[in-house]
């Protein structure tokens, strides 16, 4: 029997962070203020502790993992790949597909290893409670169990529809002692400007940012925290793919391509960036990010300066976006509903460093179901979009006859899903076409920002 | 930093299951027919394979585990034990404390070790279809996984507040593809009878294992699964203590007492049978059953011969009993309500090789939040009695100052159980006396069978 799974032992789990920004192939782009000044440091002291806006422009290829954070990660790290040899057989392929799964950590996604990292350097800089906005919930209850490890308080503004579709993941934030809000909620200004307007509104991914942000801002004992997007939330999450780079030299693979989901990009960056210096060496690998027809800001969105929230309180930022007020519809793949991406993704695609591919949600589904049934795992939602993607690649394969590598970031687990499977396998899921004209409406309200040097 | 979890690779993983049977203190005691005549395999035949009837009754120590069930069970096997440094730093206790984490598996529990099992060898021999009960879910997702892979359909008896109340569990099956049906059914004799007494039967376990019986026994094609209890099930569960045996080893421990939950006894003799042979050597350790208060066969049972079902369609076994018609109270560890306890584990208890402890509802509960809180990890309800009873060790410890090693097996995860943490944490979760007057009632009704010889 060749080996199923390739296990890295704690000794071998990386000792540092892979800092991509001097790699990049062209100077990072600035986050900007409306007026198109800068945002330097001391504009984001409010919001989040120094170390952390360091790493958010640091030049340094290599960052320390504190010791600290260490101690908590090594939980469930490294995590596993796998071999889906039952998938390969299932689809008659002869790819080998692997997945790598984050599903394993307490909170059952990759979100656990920046919550953990972010709730340390609050903890160090005297922080006593953060507050953040979770949309499906991955995120609100990664940063929940690592706020309660470093005796921080957690405050969570949870869209309000998910909040009561959703209720298993606002339990397990509450179990691991965070206050969980929905939102919009009384509590914020911005919040009851909404409710004011629209007493019913069961509120949306950027309005939960938006409280978030004016929560830490008006409170001098709290900060936010963000579960994407930044340079620093994908830096954390980069011990992915340097551990995925170890095991599949270990398995003697050299990928030809790793596939992740992408909402802010930190899964998708934390998988891929530590491959991209060699893809820019002009190695043949792909490197594909994949995200729903119905939210579709890399493969339908522009290039260009935009807002990262929707109350206009986030800092602007170059990415690929939708525009700021464009309001996905309602997929179950809640951590890829956000109109932006990451800045550090965005440039990799308009250098085309990496590629982006676009499924709507029934097919997505259809592909969980085959891999839990071949694989066992239960795939997160947001998961499903990689596994769809992978298990194309390996059809192709097929007819091709080629031998590929093909990677699966498996980012999390889909236990708190299970309504939506039901609604797949019942033939009741919902798909929803590309939403041109509402991304056309949405696009009209781009900001003309540049930057002023 | 000293290492947190043991993890094997797959070659470490054991190739042989270890049959207690020949290291008894005294002759295993049979099964009987309600005349007290012996079972012998031909009375068998209808509901097993023949192979597992042949393990059921094995003198030899070591039984091969066959390729086929390794590759599966590879998947998520050696499964991690974990020392738990951050709940002894809690309790401020010199207990070194380890758990073994059977939640990895791809339904969740250990029940999966036993599902792919007893799915190969029915494949083997020619079965189509597998009939089986289950009571909150575990032991039916764990099934519906191992028939899937192996090309057998699925049919799960599933009680009927279960069925309602669970409809995380049920997906999970039907997304395996396995057919679920709320029982008590029209499609059996047994299921018909019932509903024309009473049409808003709820059902039990017990109704539900006659059903599954009954579904057997009557199509050719159909055999019968059961996911604790018997011989054959808790032998393919050591395969949890051969790994926890090793990994001890790696860990340079010896442990003090090895603390698993039991229902049906086969997490409890899977964890501990390994280290049975020690201890009727005259080793110190403990091996200690943990059970609800509502439900305490071990703790406050008679070891005598009862039947296995309320329908008394299954064998009749020597075993610690509450009384086949006794019905505990609705707790939310489903697994842990079965009024008898495996013969093997019973025989244990009353030869005081293994001990019994029992706990209420609700200080499992609260050891099982703080368990999340410190470790990160979501116990089951069922798995929560473990953590309650080796919390109160650590304490003795801290008092005593005593540095023991406390294993814990940690059965699975409570992913599926939110609504019960959420009943905990609300301060709405019934607590159950112990249900003297219930069981005294029960105790009225067991058979007077002893066997013929």
């Amino acid at each position: 029997m060749s080996s199923n799974k390739i296990i890295l032992s704690e000794s071998e789990m990386p000792n540092a962070w892979y800092n991509i920004i001097p790699d990049l192939p062209s100077p990072m782009t600035p986050y900007l203020k409306p007026d198109g000044s800068i945002i330097g440091p001391a504009d984001l002291a409010p919001l989040f502790p120094m170390e952390l806006i360091k790493q958010e422009v640091s030049p340094e290829r290599w960052i320390e993992i504190p010791d600290e954070v260490k101690e908590i990660i090594r939980i469930w790290r490294p995590s596993p790949l796998h071999r889906a040899f039952n998938l390969e057989k299932e689809l008659k392929t002869p790819a080998r597909i692997y997945f790598k799964n984050e599903g394993v950590s307490p909170s059952g996604s990759h979100k656990t290893n920046t919550a953990v990292a972010q709730a340390y350097y609050n903890k160090k800089e005297g922080v006593t409670r953060i507050a953040t906005e979770t949309g499906a919930g991955q995120w609100g209850s990664a940063l929940s169990y690592a706020c309660k490890h470093f005796g921080l308080e957690c405050t969570v503004y949870m869209v309000k529809v998910s909040y009561e579709q959703k209720p298993y993941r606002r339990i397990l934030m509450e179990t691991f002692g965070a206050k969980v809000h929905p939102s919009p909620t009384k509590l914020t200004k911005v919040g009851r400007e909404i409710l004011k307007n629209d007493p019913d509104c069961t509120g949306s991914l950027g309005i939960a940012i938006s409280e978030a942000v004016e929560d830490a801002a008006t409170h001098d004992d709290t900060k936010y925290s963000l579960g994407s997007v930044l340079n620093h939330v994908i830096l954390h999450q980069t011990i992915m793919g340097l551990e995925l780079k170890k095991q599949l030299q270990i398995a003697g693979e050299k990928p030809d391509m790793i596939i992740a989901c992408v909402g802010g990009g930190s899964n998708f960056g934390g998988f891929t960036f530590p491959f991209v210096a060699e893809k820019l060496k002009g190695s043949n690998i792909r490197l594909i990010a994949v995200e729903p027809t119905s939210c579709p800001s890399l493969t339908k969105g522009q290039y260009r300066y935009d807002y990262g929230d929707t109350g206009k309180m986030a800092p602007i930022a170059k990415m690929y976006t939708l525009g700021h007020d464009f309001v996905p519809p309602g997929i179950h793949a809640g951590g890829l509903r956000y109109h932006g991406a990451s800045p550090l993704v965005s440039m990799l695609k308009d250098k085309k460093v990496i590629e982006a591919i676009s499924y709507p949600q029934n097919p997505c589904f259809e592909a969980a179901v085959l891999f839990a049934r071949t694989e066992g795992f239960l795939p997160a939602p947001e998961t499903s979009h990689a596994i769809k993607a992978a298990i194309d690649e390996a059809i192709k394969c097929a007819k091709t006859k080629e031998e590929k590598c093909i990677v699966i970031g498996f980012s999390g687990h889909g236990h708190f899903d299970l309504t939506a499977y039901e609604r797949f396998l019942s033939g009741k899921l919902e798909d929803y076409e590309y939403p041109e004209s509402k991304i056309e409406k949405a696009l009209k309200n781009l900001p003309n920002i540049e930057p002023k040097m």
